[in-house]
Formats: C-alpha cells, structure tokens, sequence
C-alpha cells in the first residue's frame, strides 16, 4: 500500500446537510432511483489519463504536479496503478477507463511496448480482484507519439495504419482479458491541420476500413461489449473527422456499420462543436447510437477542451433527463474525462474533485429522474404533437405534394400557430432542481 | 423601363489595369479556363430576396433602403422585376434565383397567394423571353411568416406540415415552368429553441418523408434538375437540423436519398458551423453530394449570419479549387446570397457591389485554375499518399488487425514521421494568387 | 383597465414546496436577506421594450405576436402603458425600464416627436401615481430609426449628432419627471461596420463629449440618479465602442468621467464580449464603476444576443454573490432585458417568464447571500493572499526591481507554488445552491 | 559553423515571376516604399521561442521535432544561437526577439539561472559582432515554470512577485545590453482560473506597482527604448488581464503610465480577444500607444492561440495600411511569432515558411502604400466627415443638450442618412492588392 492518500478517509454518504469535505451529500450508491440503485444508474468511471498521468502541462508552461509515481519504469507504472486503485476504493468507483499509454511505459520496439503493456495488465488484474472497480472501457492512445502527428487509421503513410492497428488488437486484447464493457476509439489524430495536404476522400475510406476490422475482431475474440467512437470537432487538429453526433452518424450509415457502433459523448466536445451536451444526447439517443458518456465540463468562454469537473447540477440534469429518457445505460458509463486545475496540486484536491463531480451528477440524476417520474413534461410534449396521431395525419405522410395541395386548397387551409411555451416549460424544469 | 439605374452603364471587362468602378477587372466571361467560357464555370446568380427585398432591417433597427417597388402589390412586385432583370442585364448575370416569398405579395388565403405567385411567374417568365438572364433556382420561403415559426416540415402541427408541402409544389412548378437548373430546401425554422418540447425522432422523420415527397414529386412533373438541401446549423433557431455536410449527408443515408439530393454551400453557414468554406465544399466533393455554392463572407468576428460580399480572393480560390478539382459544376452555380449593408444605400451600392463580388470570384477561378493546371499541389498530394498504391498496402486494408499485428511483430515495424510541409504548400499556393 | 391579464392572478411567495405555475416559490419581498428586504435587494425592474413593444420578429421572420396594443397612435401607446401597469401590478414589480421609442409614437417632426413623448410620459405619471412601481432608468432609442444607421453621438454628421443630443435631453427631462433612479446610455450604434470608411479618433472624441454634455446636464436639472452606460461588444454593429467593462472604464479614464458615470452590465453583452457575467461585475465592482444590472441569459452556442430569461439559479448565483460582495446596490437594481422566445404567443407566457426569471434571481440571491455570511469562501480568498499583508510585503511593493533583486539572491529565494483548491471551492459553493 | 541548414541558400529577391521556393518573391529590403527601404518599414523580427525551442508538442502529443541543440545544457544553448544567427544570415532578418527561458538552461538557484543567463548573453552579443541582426526585443517568460502557475506579478505570494521582479530586471539588463529597441512584458499567467479564489483588486495593483517598477528601471539603467504590454484575452488562463488594447489603455491611463508604455498586438490575440487585427492596431494608434507588433495568423475556426504564419496578404494589407497611416514603426517592427506546424519537420520548412512570412507581409504592404499614396480611401473618408469641419460643429460640440435642443427644435431638423459605401471601398481596396 502507498500512502499516497494517508489520511484521506473513503468517502460516504451523509446527506445534503452535511459539512463534511469528504463526504457525498447526494451520491448514495445504494439509493433506488426509478426501480434502480443510483450506483447503477450512474457508472461512474475514473479516467486513467487525467487523474494519474497528467502532470499539470498546458500549451504555455510545464509540470505543476509533484506525484511519486511519475517515471517511465516499470515499477512507476505499478505504483500508478497500486494508487489508482487506492483512490478508487476512497471513492467507491465502480469503474475505471484507461488508454495503453496511460498504464504502461512505451517500449524501445512494438513487441517491448507489447510486453510492458501485458505486464501492466497483468498487474491491474491482480489489483482488480481484491477491488470491486471494474473496467469501464479501454482505448489506444494513437495520438500522442510523434509517429501518430499526421493520423492514425487516417495516416497518409500505411505503415502507421498496420502499427495503429496492430496497437488497437493489444488494447482490445487487453480490455477483453480486464473484462471492460465497452472498447472506444477517440480519433485525436484523425483529421488535418490543412486541406492543402489532404486527400479526404482516402482517409476517410480508411478509416471505415479500419473501424471494419475492430467490429470484425470484437467478433473474433469473442468481446461481447460495445464499440464506441468519441466524437471530436477539433483540437488538436484543425478538422477531426468525428465531428460530433450527427458527422458519426453519417460515417457509420456509409460504412453499414451504424448497428455495430455507439458513441460515447463528452460535454467539452459538444460543446466545441457548437452544440449543447444534451443536444449530443438527445440526438444520439434518437438515432439508437447512445452509448456512454464522458463527463466534464468546458468553460464557455475557452475555445480549446478544459475538460473540468462539472459543478452545475441543473445543467447536468438536463443530460441525464435524456439519458433516462431513452432508457439509461446498459454497457455504458459515466467516466469523469475530467482533469484538475494544473494549480490544483494536492492529493486532496484529486479526491475531492472527483467527490464534486459525483455529488453534481447525483444530484442531477435526482431532479431528472423526478421530473421523469412527474410526466408532465413529457405530457406536454405529447400535447404538442398530438396532432400527428390522428388519421388523417398519418395518411398525409403517406400521400404526395399534389395530394397535400389539393387538400389544402379545398380546405382553404390557415394553420394558426400555437404557443411553444418555452418558459413556462423551464418553470417546470426548475421546480425539480 | 424603370429608371431606378439611370446613368448606370452596363459593365464590361476592361482588365486588371481599370481604374473604371464601373467595369469588371477579372471577370472576363467569354475568356477560357481549362478548356471552358469563365461564364459558364462560375454559372454567377442574383438573388432577389437580398437585392431586391431586403429593406436594410436588422434585429436593432428597420428599413433603411427606400426602394420605388417596396408594397405587398401586384404592381409593385412586377416593378420589382423589372428593376431585377435591368440589374440583371447590366451585370450580364447570366442567372438569378428567387423564394415564392420574394417575388409575390402574400394573398388573404392560400389559393390566392398561390395566384398571385402565378401571375408574376407569368410576368418573370416573359421578361425572360427578351433576356440572356436563366433561373438557377428557385425555392420556398418557409421560415418568414409566423405560420412556420415552429418549423415547416418539422412542424408540430400537421397542419402547417401540409400547408408547407403544398407550397413547395407551387414553388417547383414554378421553377419548373421558368426553366429552373436546380430546386432548392433551406430549413430556416428546420430546428428547434428549446429540446424541452421538441420530439427530435419524429421531426427527423418527418424531415425525410418530406423530402422523399419532394423528390418523388420531381420525377412526377418531369422536373430535371437538382434537388439541393441548404446545410445551415442555427440562426435564427438554437438548432437547425441541417447543421453542415456532413450531417446532411448523414440525413440522406438515412432515407436512402444520398444519390437523389446534393447540398448548395454557402460560405456563411460553413464559418458559423466551424468549418472553413473550402472544408464543406471539399467534402461534399468527397462524398458525391456537391450541387452549387451560395456565395457570400461571414465576419469572423460575428456570431450571426452577416451575408457579406466576399472581398478576399485569396480565399475564395480556395474555394474555386475546389469546385474545379471536384469537375466543376454541372447544374449548380455561383449565387450570391449576399446582402448590401444596410448603410450602403445607393444604386450604385447594389451594382457595385455584386461587380465587387464577380471580380473577387473570377480573380480567385484563375487562380485556382492556374494552380490546378500546374499540377504541383496535386503531385505533392499524390506523392504523400503513394505509399497506399502499393500491392502491399492495398492487401493490408484487405486484411484484419491480428494478420497487421503479427506483421508489425514480425518486421519489428517502428514508422518514421514525414514532414508535411504545410507552410511550403501555403507559399505553392501563393505564387498562383 | 384592459382585459390582456384576465383569469391571471396577482403573484404571490408561496414557498419552495409550491406546485402553483402562478406562484412564486422563492421571491418573498419582505424575506430578509443580509439586514435587507429581498425587493429592495433585488429591485427588480421590467423593461418595456421587450415586454410591450417587442412584435417577435427575428432575421428570418417578422411579426408572431399579436397583441390589441401593437400601432403607431397615441391611444394604442396609452393602452400599451394601461397594459403595463397591470402586468407590474400582477408581478408585484418594483420598477420598469424604458425607452422613448417603447413608449410614444414617432411623430412627423421632431417637435411632433417630442410632443408625443410628453403625452405619454404624463399618462405614465398618472398610472404611477396610483402604482408602486417606480422608473428604474429611462434611456433613448438611438439605433432603430434610419437615421442612426451610422451612430448617433459618433456619427459622420453632426446634424445627426444634434438630433441625437436633443433627444437624450427629452428623455433626460422624461426620466427625471417621472423619478428614475438612473438614466442608461446603450450605444448600439456607436461602433462602426467597416475601418474603411470610419475615423475612429474623431468619433471616440465626440463620443466623449456628448458625455461629458450628458453628465453637465444632469447637474443643470439636479438629475439626482446615475448616469449608466451599457457595455457591448457588437451586434448591431461589428464592433461597438462600449465593447466590455474594462473598455468603457478606459473610455472613462479618458475623458476624466470615472467618477461620473457607472456602468450597466448584461449578462448577454458579456458573454458576447468573452466574459462571464460575475467576471464583468467583479471587475466593475473593482474599478468602481459597478451601477446596475440588465438581467438576462445568452445561449452559449449562439454568437448574437438571444435575451432569454434566466433560468440556471446556480449561473445566478455567482452574479449576485458579485453584488452583494460589492455592498449591493444603491440607485441600481435588476432589470430584466429579456425577451419571450417568439413562439411564447400569449399572455400567460409573459408572466410566467418574469416568475421564473424573478424566482432564478431570488433563489441565486439567497444562496449568495447564505454564503456570503458564512464566510468560508472570503476567509479562503483572504488567507490565499495573507503574506500580501506581512510588512515585508508591503515594503517591497515600495521598493524597485534592483532592490527586489539583491533581496532576491542574498535570500537565495525559490518560492514554492501552493494549490489554488479550485475544485474544493467549487464544492463549497455548490454547498450553498 | 553547424550544418544545421547546409545546402539551403541564402535567401534573395527575385521578383513576382520567380519560382525558386528559396527565394523572396516581394520583399526587396533596399526598395523605396514611401520614402522608406522595406526593410526599415517591415523590421522584421525572428522569435527564438518558435523558431528554435519549441519542440512540436501540443495539448495531445510531445516532442515531434528532432533538433540537435535541443537539451539543458549551456553547449545546446549556445549551438541553439549559432544556429539562430545562421537562419537570421539565411533570410536576412536584420532583428531577432527573445525570452530568457528561450536562450539560457534554468539553474538551480536565481543566481545560477542569472548566470547562465550572462554566458549566453554574452555568447549571443559575440555573434551580434559579426552579424548585421540586431534585437527588436526581449522579455522574460514568466509562465512556463510551475512557480508562475498563478501569476508572476500578480501572484498572491509576495515571493514569487519578487522572483519576477528580479527576473525582469536581469532581462532588462540583457536587453540593454544587447541594445535592444524594446522591452516587452507578455502577461500569460496574469488573470485567473476562477474568480472564486481570485482578488481582482489586490492583483491588478500589484501588477500597476510593478510596471511602474519596469518604467523606473528603464529609466535608472539608460535604457532608450520602448516598454510594451502584448494584450491576450485568455489561453492559458480563462481571463487575462491584459485582455485587448483597450483593456491595457484603461490599465495605463489607471496607473499613469499611458505616456510610459505602448503595445505590442499581435495577430492571433486580436482575434482571440474577438477583434480584428486592423482594429487592434487602429485603436492603438488613435490612443497613441502603437508600438510594435507580433505577426502571426489565427485559425479562424480553432479557438485557442495557433500562431501560424500568415499567408493572406490580402487581410495583412489591411494591417500594414493601419501601420502607414499611423507614420510606421519607430522603436516597434514586425515580430514572427509564428510557429511551424508541428507536422513541418524539416530545416527546409522552417527556412521556407518565413520566406512566406516575410513575402506576405511585404506584398501586403506595397499594397498598403499604394493606396495611401494613391488617397482615394483617404479622400473618401474625410468627405464623409467633412461636415464636422464647419464652424457651426464645432461651435455645437462647446455647447449643450439644451442648447442643442434648442436648434434642433428651432431648425426642425430631419437629418438623412446617406451611404456608407462600404461596398464600393472595399472594391477600392481589391484595386490595390
């Protein structure tokens, strides 16, 4: 055991009126919300990258964190994971993400880089089964080498693609034997930083090719989770080709593979790509793409990814209104892609900004499970469309232009409009807050 | 003849060495261009809602333009014509293209708005008869009257469903009756203000058997131009659903109307999207869908649609590049869907404005085509990717990610990163402007 | 009395538990907060402009709205007044906003003009006299006639500059006839469109003097409120010259005014200028400067002004938290800029959006205020900057670089960084919503 | 002598018609441009930090560049600066700019830092001898090292606010030593994450005490040139104090230091700060505190600070049009603080992408000059504001609301606009590019 966390007590609940730094005021694992406990709903996930490989960089200064287990070894990578899964049992995790390079030092060569990777995982596990952490989802990190600056699957030079690819088989590999319910890929690299350089049309062929032979290998080995892309509109390139929901989508349909793909939506990535995080939900959701989520929140004064713990709850209800409305998660999670202030430097600051971060989706899980249990928001939504149930609504959809125009002609049809009640509708949100 | 021009000769190409503001500079229409009449690869277009009926309203002030055909009549929409084709023929736009809206004054009832749409296609249609000038396209104005102010085909009400789709029949009857190369959707109120009362699935999937109705009704009147989606993410929604290209692509695979529907791009709607123009028209291109450009300048400084000339032909060949390495257009055109400031408010604003705009592209078309003709950018294109055009890349993308791993084990593969020389591609790129 | 409100009761504090749509659940007027009552913490005002004269016209559509008010005459003005009275009656509200152009015709002449404005300011008297509800502010419109197209106090013609002056003079007299506690400067059009045709130095100029003549004059009529003006960035205009609050303070400096005038800042406005709220008025707290607030919330993926009511309490609360911190205010108060979404048709929907608005700002002013008392975050932030109030601190501030840098290296100094615990304030205030 | 650029010649003028990738197509240093050679219109500046430390990293990948002066030691610093001087020979940059980190390893203590800081100053004053660049200017990074994470002259810990000062005053001395024309403060780390453990009082009058510090060194040691502050909103922090030039005039005027200190602007922060260039530049000048500026180009698109060489002459034109019209640089020049793409390997880009740089700018202001020789703008823009040079204006701006009002009523004035052509300017402009 480190003492990495000495004197960090594990975190309980105590209820909204509670004082205490260390505790929940609304996460209540066992807590049964809508026929199910709160823990289940919400799946929560820490993210392996952020809380315990991130030193505390930005584009204009270095490391501002001091962690014992920084290092490439080996043996720093242990102290890593023996810490991370001291943190998960302070805060009661039941999950944990994790790309290859987050978990293991990069090797001299492929097999090295192979074998460090095993090692590690070989590691995780033994930790795994004295802890009651499972493994949210595992991915490859196919964008922070040098090697990978001009793309992954989308790389103009194939030797790149067979090295990303064969690094994805690893991590598949590795995320099957840890038992991770689901298996993402974020296309950091895939993109351009100029057109002028880009053949479009070859890279995005690839990069369904690519995606092809995931789904064939999930097959293969028998990985019975779910394939998720990560939609990105930019940064770090100038164009990601996973734009957002609705630019997967399309790419999915192209390649057939719509029914074998979800998405795991991040806040900060809706959000730089003009769209709200419930929008990213609902949408997804609506096409039957909706798989996991990555919580955070971005600044929206900041053009670039912050990625911070979120901290408004009535915001975060409006996302898990749509995540319950389209029946909650079934392999997929709530995984804190959420990272420190770079000025947050202790040890209390890692644990207690995750413990914010669980209280404000708790507490907007309550307020948007409510309001669900209420109905009467969704009533009026029903109300608002009503007239599509009748007949002859039906049967127009069914008909032509000419037909609708001679209908409206004979009618002498002058639809009137009715109010969209938008503020009222708020009211209504706001009661369950 | 009206004399709203007087004075206001036509406009001639007198070369880059003019200092006459009242003549063209660059474009030259009957000049060849890889083999084709400048006229007839820019295919340039007037539209009539900016120039003819616009008032110079913002959302902080009204009318400032005092136009002699400004009035809901008859008389005043055939004096609005008039000065239309004068403009016309004094810019030798070889096209214009038109809203139902537009062009007629709203009637008491539908049959009688639909009359007096009629009545002044009559009247366009014989002021054809004596001019050079064509219809590019024409398309329905759903989104000004505050029967749409819910949406036309996304409507919660059937009733303005039908009254939308009965609309859209006049209005490609008319364009059909006016020779039309192209009919056109522009989904203004196509979105939503407030998730909280919008059911996203079933306006989706009313949006596609509209569409599907419009272009089965195509094939039934014998219509054989384009049927175009205008991609547009907000404004005067929060949301409108068809965001950008990709989305629109998305939508048409969902309905399995991808070979049936192009998209026209326009320059503003790409920048509040988050895309550069050349990004939207390349990948359209890429995916088959590109039909014709709305061309205009978005401020980057402003969050809303500003409609601006574009006056930056170092840009613009951008653009013109890639519409040219696309096969140019075919049914589509350039039409500036671009507003006078509303301070501009002389004549001579109007004429010069688009003589502004018409230089700023043809300037921008030789460019392009020269830098195309040269074929260095496409050879430093082709050359990065050559490694792809060997047998043994070809057979990797035939293969699956543990034959690629146990080949990147094997050869102890370890790729290099090549320069991708960016900025020596921009200083390429900017001999040819 | 006009029938507009019929059926709508008078809004009373019902308390949190309270399902009644027409109720509020946490405005209490006489509640005391902090030693103060929450109306006079609040002073919440309502603005004409949006609420009578706004006929829900966008850039894309005109008129939704259909109220028996709309018209150029002195009795439809009469009955807008009439009208009003009764909303503020129903709301309970402390004070209304005002433009000249809200309230009275446009007349043929500027005396006309005036004439119309004196009409009404004594109706308006009248209604007063018989109301609680007092005038908060008046203002000038001088950005929606034609004639302010190129700026009013900035404009390239002095005879529109003259007009202008004129102008605010009447509403200077309205303003102090009818009580108001400050008079507001927006000057939507002050800023230009294009740096081609704009002389920036002569127009900063002009501006600066007729603010200069503004503050003379309210001296000459013994004006005993504030003298306010409202930051924007753009929109009308590209740029304004009022941009944020840091640039009206350099404005300020600049002609010597700083001490005359404060600023009235709109959450909108800031967040299209860059900024949080809270961050505009903690910093016009700090320069002293902080005057009113216009209340109201912009879409954060939407780059124009969208003048929504506010509705996320815990956004609110970091502004209120801003005020009260800065003392609260004294001729200031809560104006609510902001508009019914344009498909929010009826009466009760104007209501309801004040309740709700009211509620957000009560609940955030409560939460602030509770936190405020408890001082944990103040305590935070005052031992954060503790070594500042050591003697050595302050001696050294009194000292130069050299003298800094000797005691830098005879002390060997290497300062060590200390967390900024950003994470755990953020809990801590989510303590307090 | 390093190898570092063998077989890369130096770079000459050969005209517009040349096809040399390594050479000037426009930047002719000896040509007579306004009575001026180019090359002391232009001062071109090359930025140590881009061109020679920056290693290609970004917020989501390390290292991709492979220089071999890259390291800690005193011998990589001094490799570093032959190196440099062998580029500046190459394109002939007659200026260089720097910051301490940029050229000197950190020591251990202050006082090893300092000295490493002299043997490289040293070092570079040796090549300084045989070479004709000279230094525009230099600063101190007071950013990048974890003990400036919450500021360096606004810090809460008085220690760190005294390491600053005594670093800035090792980098005067430097500077004046190396004959420096300016010195420049860049605030990266003054602003802040989150106002909740903010004092904005406290730290904006540290940082007035401390720029007065800076203005009474200079004065103290000699040093003629100019002290300039570069505006940037935000990027790394949410907010920066030195947020645009407007923000830093209302900073000077507070502090009394507007006569003391001007501007340095660059690209990138303008529209970070959403301005255009031309504006930044054109305020600075009216408020008289234009002093230098930092060329580079912002993506558009991407929200966060990518310093890219500029590759549009036809927007630097209206920059350098801005530079002319305020009389051109005196102490101030033309700094690239433009970086490489992180994919742009080769010795070759960085050689060839400030011969781009370079071109565009000169290109840019030929046009510039041209057409402020030609004073058709110039004309245009004094007749619109020609009425302000009558008497009878001028005699109205001494005068008051009432009197003003008086002759407003007494004339019935009825001002109408007229055009502001804005159109017909800009195609003015395009005669010149």
């Amino acid at each position: 055991m480190t003492d990495y966390f000495a004197n960090i007590p594990a975190i309980k609940y105590e209820g909204e009126g509670s004082t205490n730094e260390f505790a929940f005021r609304y996460y209540n694992p066992d807590e049964v919300i809508l026929g199910k406990r709160m823990e289940d709903h919400l799946r929560f996930a820490i993210a392996w990258w952020h809380s315990f490989a991130y030193t505390g960089g930005d584009p204009f200064g270095g490391q501002t964190y001091e962690r014992p287990w920084f290092g490439d070894s080996i043996e720093a990578a242990k102290m890593k994971a023996d810490v991370a899964f001291e943190m998960f049992d302070i805060l009661g995790a039941p999950f944990f993400c994790f790309h290859d390079a987050d978990i293991r030092p990069e090797g001299k060569t492929f097999a090295e880089t192979t074998k460090n990777l095993e090692t590690i995982v070989d590691h995780i596990g033994q930790r795994m089964e004295s802890s009651k952490t499972k493994l949210l989802w595992g991915t490859a990190n196919l964008f922070s080498h040098r090697r990978f600056m001009a793309g992954a699957a989308t790389n103009p030079d194939p030797e790149i693609f067979a090295y990303s690819a064969a690094t994805v088989k690893t991590c598949m590999d590795a995320t099957l034997k840890l038992g991770g319910a689901n298996y993402v890929l974020w296309g950091g690299r895939e993109g351009y930083e100029t057109l002028l350089n880009t053949d479009l049309t070859r890279e995005s062929e690839n990069a369904g090719r690519f995606l092809q032979m995931v789904v064939d290998y999930k097959y293969k080995i028998g990985f019975k989770g779910t394939i998720l892309i990560e939609p990105k509109p930019q940064e770090p390139t100038k164009h990601q080709y996973d734009f957002d929901v609705a630019t997967v989508y399309g790419f999915l349909k192209r390649f057939g593979l719509e029914n074998e793909v979800k998405v795991n939506i991040e806040q900060g990535h809706a959000i730089l790509a003009g769209h709200s995080f419930e929008h990213e939900l609902a949408l997804a959701a609506s096409l039957g793409i909706l798989g996991s989520i990555d919580m955070n929140r971005n600044d929206y004064q900041s053009g670039w990814d912050t990625d911070q713990f979120p901290n408004n709850h009535g915001e975060m209800a409006l996302a898990f209104y749509e995540v319950l409305k389209s029946g909650g998660f079934t392999n997929g999670g709530t995984n804190f892609d959420a990272r420190l202030r770079r000025q947050s430097l202790d040890a209390e600051d890692l644990i207690l900004a995750h413990v914010g971060g669980m209280d404000t989706c708790a507490r907007a899980l309550k307020s948007a499970a409510k309001l669900l249990e209420d109905g009467a928001l969704e009533k009026a939504r029903a109300d608002r469309y009503a007239g599509w149930e009748t007949p002859e609504a039906k049967a127009m959809l069914g008909s032509s232009l000419d037909d609708i125009y001679a209908d409206v002609v004979a009618k002498n049809l002058d639809p009137q409009p009715v109010s969209g009640r938008q503020e009222r509708l708020e009211n209504l949100w706001n009661r369950f807050l």
